[in-house]
């Protein structure tokens, strides 16, 4: 039985501790300060009033005036839950309370920029921790088509778990170890977080074909666009690759549960693609934004607004080949520069066999 | 201008007569012997009964017993758009009537067992005809997500034209050059077409998602099943990956528009899915045949009773890896054995980076 301490009680961080509770460890969940509803929820009848399900008795929740107690010497690992605006706060959290370091693992996604480089998570986690004096904290990740819904109504469910180190996965893999989670090792820690953030860029793109389609109608005879919809998902999983492998990750992430399996399960579902259904309308994003989705949360054009300026000047020092990247560029220019989407198909598929 | 004979007037072959007459070629249609209704439809109103659509100007329809006066020496290429089980029909009728090689593309979409051995189809076209003295006749294939309907409504269509020989690519490409239809080269025509073959087998697989999903219902939590189709999804391309190499092609394809590109789609529509929906709902094979698709091709079933013997002694003697197969022997068994469907969850995602 290991002891863990989820930080983040939404519904990503609170579906987490199924797995674990149902292996038999000891989960504490410790809400952020924006967690309030969630964690008082949970303790008038144990369900989660945002995932509506009902937790494990073994997930105790916490407020996050008691992360100083409930993170103690005993913790075997701690598990962030956060949204990716949070990690500056669950560093700072960390940094004040962590006595003793212990293996991280994040769920949450993303990717930042330092000094007009494209850094994982875990990087900046580390980053931030060794500032507070705590050094070498091993921090992995969690990779692949994973809806918390779904993992919390306990139904199969496939996923990476992604440490640089080999030891911290054969040591994660057993706390996790349930018939209904089905978690697969990797070291290439790069590879599956950029996948993880990069499904939701383009996301928006393949939800633009269901938008477009709304827009045009079906054709005289009936017909769909499930063909550009395809080109569309393809052409994402091709710039998926490149970006990982220039990022310094492998592709082989890109082909499995983190790339092609999540980003199908992304385009299932969810609010990156119902944004790019109303860029497929004709919205600009702008629009779409205010008029739609004010109060939403899109992760896919949060990362564009965040990492886009920084890929445009990769792209013009010719450190990114543009030849490589159609589909991101057409992206950027619709979330950053509010340019109506537009495909540009003959820039497609440069890169077949 | 070229002539262009497409030698089948279903779905596919006539909706590829679109592009073919957009881009200026003369393209004579001519049916099999089953499609009769279907050339006397187009004679009638230019309308193709089962497309739906109007047929360009430049394509003449011609009926099978037509086939000798319409295939001459001027023709520069001739399409296959005969159902699999007619390829050897259309062996016999081309042996007979062609009086000068041309190069063949193929529509057509199977994998043929010779000898204990599993081979593409165009590998079998060539030796048919070789048998009629007809020999070193260059023959290639189409991949990709291509719904007939969709391509005859001009909807966006991406494909690969594979063809063993570059030239032959830089040839036909010009001949397809409209701006609905982003057509890419490839010379490798064993992975283009073992990925258009399998497609077909794992949509059952991914298909059975969905019945499970109508069966079981929505979770209490109102979850539904997108992350277990997602890991269906992902291991079938690791397995169609696995299948290609094996049989000599290279996996640039798999994780491109033949394989990613054309299972997506196969995924969203179609009578694999719906076969697949049905073994998901619990039904054996035969059942859900006879009762409910008597009257349907299920291509990805029919695949599976002619290769799945062949792959079952390839399996037992070792030279295809059970461990990499798990999905497709199950597959088999469902089809071939008249098993209930059941995923091995803990053999998946084997080869995981």
């Amino acid at each position: 039985m290991a002891n863990i301490l989820i930080l983040g009680a939404g519904v990503m961080g609170t579906a987490f501790s199924f797995p674990l509770a149902d292996a038999g460890q000891e989960v504490s969940l410790v809400g952020t300060h924006l967690d309030q509803e969630w964690i008082q929820g949970i303790r008038t009848d144990g369900i989660h009033p945002k995932l509506k399900a009902k937790l494990p008795e073994q997930v105790r929740p916490f407020t996050h005036d008691q992360l100083g107690d409930t993170l103690t010497e005993n913790t075997d690992l701690i598990v962030l839950g956060v949204s990716s605006p949070g990690v500056d706060w669950a560093i700072r959290q960390l940094g004040e309370h962590l006595k003793q370091p212990a293996p991280i693992l994040m769920l949450t996604k993303g990717l930042a920029v330092r000094e007009n480089h494209i850094h994982i998570l875990p990087a900046i986690v580390r980053e931030g921790l060794a500032a507070y004096g705590i050094k070498d904290v091993p921090v992995g990740a969690v990779g692949g088509p994973c809806i918390a819904g779904e993992l919390a109504a306990r139904r199969d469910s496939s996923v990476v778990l992604a440490f640089s180190e080999q030891k911290f996965l054969d040591w994660l893999l057993p706390l996790v170890a349930v018939p209904y989670y089905h978690a697969r090792p990797s070291t290439d820690l790069i590879g599956v977080e950029v996948c993880a953030a990069l499904k939701n860029f383009y996301a928006l793109a393949v939800g633009y074909a269901s938008g477009l389609l709304e827009k045009q109608g079906k054709a005289e005879n009936g017909a769909f666009m499930h063909n550009l919809a395809a080109g569309l998902f393809t052409q994402a999983i091709a710039e998926m690759g490149y970006m990982v492998e220039f990022l310094g990750g492998t592709s082989a992430n890109v082909y499995g549960l983190p790339g092609v399996g999540d980003l199908y399960v992304t385009c299932q579902a969810g609010r990156n693609s119902r944004m790019g259904r109303l860029l497929g309308l004709g919205l600009s994003y702008q629009e779409a934004k205010t008029k739609y989705m004010a109060d939403d949360t899109v992760e896919g054009a949060d990362l564009a607004l965040s990492i886009g300026p920084t890929l445009e000047a990769l792209l013009e020092q010719g450190q990114l080949n543009p030849a490589r990247l159609p589909l991101a560029r057409v992206i950027i220019e619709t979330i950053c520069h509010n340019q109506l989407m537009q495909i540009p198909w003959t820039h497609f598929y440069p890169a077949s066999a």
